[in-house]
């Protein structure tokens, strides 16, 4: 992993990404009075509460697909992708957060980001095992 | 990793498996008519979404722990390992998305495939370190 | 990977704290009456299956965090922030599954042990890119 020093980088403002949405939710608990282990109770909370979910159920996809990639095919090109994927979930936040209808392009900039990730990183590695 | 590459192509299959789940999560709330954020509303609906949440909970144990194995015991058994869960996972899925009854038989034969490769890891760990 | 077992351990450890805690939810679903898909119906249930979701939000932000700092800063240093938030992960369970307003300290605890994992991990990979 020290030999994709890139990947490292996006992954770690990805987490960063991550950390920020999660205080995002522990706020939003206390601004609209939903006190856990609710997770349901006022619709801007569920929100941003299904927002972070999404990027949690995303970073699962996202981080191991990234380092296949680093790993097997390149680091540069694999952090290239991590940042549209970055850049992507940012735009999903931003418009999950204001309306449930304004998740889409971002969701789907960052989905094309990861799947490139994932089928590259497979190719790299069928082309090591072959 | 790179010193990995049957369990580097178990990650890629698991990863692919959980994609198609998050389509199929995707597509029923098309279909039963669920819009987000909400993620109950219909029984059938409810089970997709559960198993592809399951998975992401079972994905959370099963990467890390084929890769400690990997690196510390075998990329070969671990790799074997990963495809025993593969399968249950698929068969966890396939029985879930007909009836909740069904999911048991897949989910053990994951969970074991899962807990083997977490304490055949950390067996390695050990010996490594003493 | 190899090069830094102290962390390779804490993972392993981390993950047997996961599996205990989602095994706690699989024996309360049966005890509470809480047949799946369903996540709710029981206030106990409920927090002891919101206990285990917190710990898998937080477990992806921790793993990656810990491998970065463990690759780009210390092996040593790594394992003993992951050490202090596995205890911290255990007084939040314990807390949280007596009383939902007791889960707070056991979180700080872990959640200052994962950002300074986060941060200096992103200070290392700086330092190496730079």
């Amino acid at each position: 992993m020290q030999s994709a020093p890139l990947s490292a980088l996006m992954t770690a403002l990805a987490l960063i990404l991550y950390l920020v949405m999660f205080c995002a939710v522990a706020a939003a608990r206390g601004r609209f009075k939903v006190p856990a282990p609710a997770t349901t109770g006022h619709a801007t909370f569920e929100r941003i509460y299904r927002a972070q979910q999404n990027t949690l159920e995303q970073l699962i996809l996202f981080l191991p697909a990234l380092w296949l990639f680093a790993l097997f095919v390149s680091d540069r090109i694999g952090a290239a992708l991590g940042l549209v994927w970055l850049l992507g979930r940012i735009l999903y936040a931003a418009g999950y957060y204001r309306d449930a209808a304004r998740r889409g392009p971002g969701f789907v900039i960052a989905a094309i980001a990861a799947v490139t990730l994932l089928i590259g990183g497979l190719a790299g590695i069928l082309r090591t095992l072959l």
